[in-house]
């Protein structure tokens, strides 16, 4: 492991470093991963995946509240991923699909601990949810709630809410979810006595809260957060024999050098200090935050040369691989597997899809690349193989978990 | 058919259209299409696929050149589609991935039909692709040139050049493909020598020159586009030999009520204008305009209600299953299937995957829906169901080719 602030690479830690110009992941060289299972192919650390959530659970103790933590399935459903944290007990649960809810009980997890939220739930989602009686649904709409309650009147439920902030937060991704402007998600102050009267009629007990505040979140929206989970606190405070507030996930990783992590100590903060004497569980779902970092991508260069005046260095993967680059302006920043002697100069390592938007990275400084050499791209363990499309016939990759 | 004009509804044309209050597309009931086979269901309609390349094929004959016509496959490859394609040989195919090679030739299309052009060409690809000696297969990069001589010297082939058009030409989507900034696509100016070199050392005889100006072009980008065509003809006049000049797709449909359609016969005078006295093959490749508008995604709302004042429509499939309006900015106008009596409102019309993206239309006026009505996403032919994903497990859907 190399001394901290010593490294040129500001994303080296442990399990993920160079050791005599090798790339490791996971006690593993990436080039014999490389060669032994070709590439296009994700690799993921289990012990990453453990980190991330002992770090997680750390902070969620010095709130001083009962809390449960849900990995937010979306982010990545390999199914070796999801049975070893069924099998550890790692965590439960967060799907917002009914497939999602059979995959993971088919790789382990028991039914009560999946917290099923959804949008635009349809009467056909709601026929399978309502097999699973130990499920926990939150009810993002008043048709939701509706619904499920012609269904399976009597049972235990959550409400999704949005604390809409009024005006004057500003641009901050946080509001897209949840914030000033009226999004797709969950049940807004205005309808908010319509959705009590609605469970009240069927009989459905609201036991938990949920609100989703945002989606990579690090330490400069903690202020935003907090006032939303404020506004949040006053719909718990209408709710007689509420016993859970969900934050949702949301929980950011650095993405550039340039990005501080988040100080989960501060994060836990807040929530300690809205929701620290309120009697409540604390549930959170985060899904980047627990796998993110815990993969890579693994491509290999297959065409290095020059075009005008740019280094341009294609790839045997594209953006139907890994699609945040392309979609969501965040960096899946490559590195290179083997540092060869040579100083590092900028290129551009773009994929093998025909569109002009298939670029995983502009004047990024790498150290020398060759043709056949392998790349890894960082930070792809979340939302990248989940979202993957046979886009071009270019969808064949590989997953593979490492102890 | 309603009269030209006379319809409140843009998009309405023959075999796309309200018949007594239901949406008939191909010449069946959309209702009676959501009702047999469910939804998210794709259709297709045959017909439309004909029409739009006899549209294409009648601009062509005005240049006054022989001419091919290929189809730009990664835009829809849904096997009964190329199948028709095949059988009524209504075109050759544009493939650019070894697996699009072998797809079309598995539905029927023969091997000289087929046009391969690529980024980003692996050594894996090169030694499948070299397997198929009728298939013409054009070269991005000098790279790809070198290698492939290596694998089969002798061959004939194209070049896929990249008239870059210096500064001047300002913002236009032309551009992302052949402009002033350095794209990944195709031999610059600067490498042209390069290449001529590596073919010529190879023995390969360059019979092609390829080139791809843009996606989506409607009229107003057509003086861009000659200005390209143009800079283009200065490499073709250096290629001894030359039988073909390939111009990509990039054929534009209108999404909105705001866009004019493209004026083929403005587009092949473009054409002519360069290239008509050229003694050149004219060879095109869409994908868009042959099968955008030949398909809706049919889904059904789930979710009817207001959220603050926003009057709210949930549905049953996401951006996983139509990315163009989350990801391009680009509409998949959502319509009614069946016009409900009562004053049509605005409506946001959004997806049932977890993320704020996934909004398939903001504000958009509709008659009155409820809950279980079918809703149909006009131009969904095409870049659709070709990248879609199993995002949130939520990728399950039905395609229907109606003849």
């Amino acid at each position: 492991m190399p001394e901290p602030g010593a490294s040129p690479f500001w994303w080296e830690r442990d399990q993920l470093h160079y050791d005599k110009g090798h790339l490791r992941f996971a006690g593993e060289k990436v080039q014999a991963i490389a060669r032994r299972f070709g590439t296009p192919t994700f690799v993921y650390s289990a012990s990453r995946i453990r980190e991330n959530l002992a770090r997680i659970r750390e902070a969620l103790e010095t709130i001083g509240r009962p809390y449960r933590l849900h990995y937010a399935m979306k982010a990545n459903r390999f199914a070796p991923i999801l049975t070893l944290m069924a099998n550890e007990k790692l965590c439960g649960i967060d799907a917002c699909a009914p497939e999602e809810v059979m995959h993971a009980m088919g790789c382990g997890f028991k039914e009560s601990d999946i917290s099923y939220t959804a949008t635009a739930v349809s009467n056909s989602d709601l026929d399978t949810l309502v097999r699973f009686k130990k499920l926990h649904i939150n009810c993002d709409a008043v048709s939701t709630l509706r619904r499920l309650g012609q269904r399976d009147p009597g049972r235990d439920i959550g409400l999704r809410i949005n604390p809409a902030m009024g005006v004057g937060y500003g641009e901050n991704e946080l509001l897209h979810y949840s914030g000033n402007a009226t999004t797709k998600f969950g049940i807004y102050r205005e309808q908010f006595d319509e959705a009590l009267e609605t469970a009240a009629k069927h009989r459905l007990s609201i036991t938990t809260l949920h609100l989703h505040t945002g989606c990579g979140y690090l330490g400069k929206q903690l202020p935003v957060w907090e006032q939303i989970l404020t506004e949040a606190k006053t719909f718990a405070d209408r709710i007689p024999g509420l016993k859970t507030i969900n934050l949702g996930g949301g929980l950011g990783v650095p993405h550039t050098s340039r990005d501080t992590p988040l100080d989960l100590k501060a994060w836990a903060a807040v929530i300690k200090n809205v929701f620290g004497d309120s009697g409540l569980t604390i549930e959170i779902e985060p899904g980047d935050y627990i796998a993110k970092d815990a993969g890579l991508l693994i491509l290999t260069a297959n065409t290095v040369e020059t075009r005008q005046t740019t280094r341009y260095i294609g790839v045997d993967g594209g953006f139907n691989l890994a699609v945040e680059p392309a979609f969501y302006h965040l960096p899946f920043e490559p590195v290179a597997v083997r540092l060869r002697p040579g100083a590092p100069c900028p290129v551009t390592v773009a994929g093998n899809i025909n569109e002009a938007l298939d670029i995983f990275a502009e004047n990024i400084w790498l150290p020398p690349i060759q043709e056949e050499d392998a790349l890894a791209l960082i930070n792809a363990g979340a939302y990248a193989s989940s979202m993957s499309s046979n886009h071009c016939m270019r969808g064949k990759f590989r997953e593979v978990l490492l102890f």
